[in-house]
């Protein structure tokens, strides 16, 4: 099973950004962490960050037929990038949103989710911890599919 | 580690409510399978379900205590229960919100959470796994503070 | 057949609440006129008035299965109650909304029907009468549905 | 007694029109229906449609003192003709407004309801027996009048 | 003269739940500083404290006629309760709405008054000093009323 | 100097129509006295109504190059004829538009004015001297342009 | 009959401040033809005009007993100053608003007229004509009171 | 062939009717363009214009069955008439709308387009070359269909 | 002690204005009961009335320093000033607002309260025993302070 | 005469992404169907598609003084890219927006076009179909600025 | 060269006034400021403060003529005074506006700045330096427009 | 000191670009400009103009540690880019933000500034000026935090 966990604009700067809101560890940290789970789950993972909302709509459109399934934190294009939406949209494979912080507790605009309701789900405010969920969550959405 | 699952109203209907938009698992399913985790991951869990948002505000009072952590799906209450909001926010015990379904791809009111801002995280549209992710993330959740 | 009448928080004050908006008869006096008719159309009534939420949510479950229809006056859960919403939508027994007062030409937030789009339909302004006709729709939605 | 049926834009085109939202009735069939139980309850009933919003502006100025009451099925005016509104208001005949299908389960214009607050009460969605609950109503409701 | 005193949501709360907002005090001893109060004023005073909106809807339509006045801090009810605004219409005897904190200056959904529109009054953000400026408000409007 | 008086929808029930917002002068009384007035300007007026918003486009066409001047009382129309509004828009004859009442202090849905913005001006909730006022405006309108 | 001719902010800078919106006359010029007209309708004019809110309150409360009526041009006020509008609704004396410019064909926020609900009529758009328009409204409206 | 060329309210007035909008061809010269394209592409064509929001109706009920397609420029009716919508979605004629400005770039209210929706596609801004874009479009669009 | 009681716009014209809403009680009577319970409770009552913001902000600003406290009837400036607002904030001497109608239950307008977020508390609907209320939050607050 | 043809993001989709919406004609398809037609004639057609927003800013920019026209399918970008609308109003090239889909049939966010008000015109819904409509256009609003 | 320094309300109590938002310079430490700079530049600099809304508008006035630029900081009047913004738009005299805080960081209502829009230009959050780049700006606007 | 000065999409079409709202200066005469300022004040100036957000965003954090402070001009990014206020809010580099045209005065969409509730202070309208101004307030914050 092959997963893309692919994110997007300021996340290279975790750890070094807000760390009331975002926390201390740094994406190499997470990276680290999922890479030994998705270990444990029999998983490959492929890691890909980007300021670019280019970039994570090609990556998108790459990873129908060559990925199993895409974990996303669109950082802030999750409130306005409809061309991230729609590329998700356009794709087959499932993706699941993850978020670092809790978005329903800070600004206003941050509630306002627009890629969400083409994903299979939504994990917020579990910091690190929800790239780890959302490793779990794909690997058995996979399964489940392949099941049938 | 004791945990409590809450689930508010209509989630009794499980399995026979709209399996288009739920699915066909029953809550008692569900139940059996969060105590399997639950035994593997050395937690002790306790169910509740009700239709009474009074109900649900008095067993969030209860857990302040007497539980390590909340899972609560708060179901039709996430989206206009402020009462439940102010019960979560009155105690001490974290909270993870669980939705089976995927709330931002639904009617629009289903898109305003108001108990969210003051949850711990959330997780949504899952399905059934929800629960399963909601248990690791409170286990770990309750572990990092005991380690702090 | 059988038809329950479920009356929402309030409805227990008919006749002595603001009659100028709701009209000098009392529940008890509406439900005897129901009873009466339904004599005629050879219908079962049964009356379940509550001011908790919870309760119709509880009755509406109930009635899946056991009735053929339910006429339901949610009173002011008709503007908030997504719970009631949803335990209509999670039952197959058909649902008839009665409002004794034109809510249309109320205040703004009475125009706001979160339970009307998943019952069969809506009858409002009519006072006493609507109960009757409402009696009359369901049993004539139950014949059809019965006739197919 | 004497009752005037008015049915504004499309409805001529029922039976043909949507029939999946509005029923295979035509509106010669409803016509019978309303006929056959104005014969029974003892009224007189008159038919009049048009997609010409003054045409039932005119009508309805024209009821005023010639008919006892107004079922009005005011189409996709219901949802923007003041003109409309402020004719119904400008006599004292009783109106019902009728409408086939449940406009609060559909487009949110639908549920901009601007002539039902001048209206004695309104019946949505419960098909051609709409139009028999209606004249029920106002068979009722002249008769209470006609008691004072 | 017999004022009942009711306390809506997560008011048992009181002193363990957000004392940065609600301050120090337990609703037992705001109740004793009530007691007190009413002693000195020749008032008898009832309490009583619910979770659940039916409930106080319950209450409200008890103490027409059993009580001379209402002191109603109805929570987070205050914001979308409208059933217990209907209730409070539907009583004849006054009710003041006490709040323990600023809720102007809190959440912009705080801002949102369901009930007071059909109240005598609003005393909003004195902390406990609210409900006894409350009970000297009800007493002077019952002796204003008698007196006429 | 030739001005065309238009009375829209409803106005023929002046007099009858809710008189305590309109009045109860009949429109043939202010058409009365509206040429009474025009006598003493030396203006000639014609005078048409009609509920039919066509008939209202037509006329306004109509009456560029014949007319001098139009005084418009486009009742509900004012709030949402843009049909009405774009025919004003499309004649270079000048329009004031009247009301009788005062649409700032009636509903809502009457403070939207969708014609006003393309008339010369407008008068509003001075009554049946709201015409007189408008053809003393159009004539001395028609004057300075003459002036020029 | 005594009138009283009140202006607000701005407009002592007629005919010098934007001469394509408001006209070149100057606001003396304005006076003279006021006081030429009320010298042929019988009735004294005084004028006042400030930039000061609290002056125009304080002269509207002064006009009660002192004037038969008031023509008010608020200016800027009319958009905003709730002040003023609780002063008009203080006093018994009848008040006709007149603008100079077409307020509704302006920006939006000069569409909303928070005076204008609790005056006797509204006149705008026709220039310095709308101050005689106005005489001659008030002097109508007067006469026709004591006519009563 | 054939095919009908609706033309709503004012568009009797192109040429004369502010030509920096709409451009100086007639309606005359369009129905010419059009007549000719026409001729090349084999399709006959009809054009009817009204300022009758129930003719544009009835029209295109007559259309259903007696002609292949339907090029409407509604005018002001696009942003309002729900009548014509309900009217275009009750036939199974395809139709085309075409609108000589560009709407996007005008008055906020004409952004709003509640004929399109139910249509098989807008064209706007394009001038009278919009007609014969609509022409050229439903010849495909009946090829197509012809071709299933 | 010494208490600054400040009385916005219109307040002057207490007794007088729409006694419907404000009752019959003038400032003057309200002042004298003031100052009697003042004298009771042992503070130095200082009285302001202004037509005029900008005196208002004044008197604020120099409360500070010289008075304990204010007690604040902004009047209809509680709606849309926020100079007065920005004057309460910059001063360290507590306000509480109080308000002689119920706000809640007037226009929509009267909802927006733009100073309270900044003031201690508010009081409204309770008549002239606002301002007593009022006057007992305020020594009470002061003596909180003090005691701290 | 030299026409750039710039397609959006998730363009290179087309014919895999989401038929039933977008259809199976694939962007090489299309392209080829345009040359086609760009042959018949007379026109160069040079194309190109992005996922970045900026490489469709710098082909504008690009296009200026090099093509005659841009034909411009910006996808999601249509929607909230004020980069893209300021580029366009900075070039003087004419530029004709497609959409695929009618747009103002689905979601209500894509009924905000923010790039039109600055187009020249826009063509949706119409399929494949619209980009040949859209090149007879612009080689037609060629030919008449040419002609100038 | 004559330049004009407005300060609107509550500026007077800058230093004492929310420290932490405005920062602890005086108005007279700017104003020693603003003259030294305005020494170096060859200005002649006055200075105005006041908390009242027509005083600015006198000034504004005033300034007409007699300075050659204003330097505006309208404080809270920056967000609803229509009738500054109507006499800055009165006169010809250039306005620059200049916010201490970064209002677009603050409350909602903060970010409406109905001023603005009639200025030269705004600077906002860079406190006391605010009033020196203003300073140079309209020295520069000022000399440009000489140069021309 | 070093300082960078970023610019964003359609910045580079100065000059040639709607020379009525941005002036005829080019880019390079404005960096000319302010290379020369920085020349007196002894800054050292970077400049980087980009059309592509993820450009922007990078350049933000590249600007983390290796300059002192950065002059933005978003562009229209400044209306939705949240990418781009994530980036100035992840960086302790100071950001003052900087508009050619007076944003306030254009398109409402326009007056929407997502980014400047996280910079250090925004210039608006005052042309290639408001470059220069932005470099002195930057030069002065820097120094200040130095001093600190």
């Amino acid at each position: 099973m092959k997963v893309l966990v692919l994110n997007g604009p300021n996340l290279n700067m975790l750890g070094r950004r807000e760390p009331g809101i975002y926390g201390r560890a740094t994406l190499d940290q997470i990276e680290e962490k999922v890479l030994e789970l998705a270990g444990r789950l029999g998983a490959e993972v492929v890691f890909f960050q980007s300021n670019h909302e280019g970039d994570l709509v090609d990556r998108i459109h790459g990873a129908d037929g060559t990925f199993d399934a895409v974990i996303l934190n669109p950082g802030a294009f999750a409130h306005y990038s409809i061309a991230i939406r729609d590329a998700v949209a356009s794709v087959s494979v499932p993706v699941v949103e993850v978020h670092i912080s809790n978005v329903h507790a800070r600004e206003d605009f941050r509630r306002r989710l627009v890629i969400a309701p083409v994903t299979a789900g939504v994990i917020t405010g579990l910091g690190m911890d929800g790239y780890l969920l959302g490793l779990r969550a794909v690997v058995e959405l996979v399964r489940k599919r392949a099941g049938e």
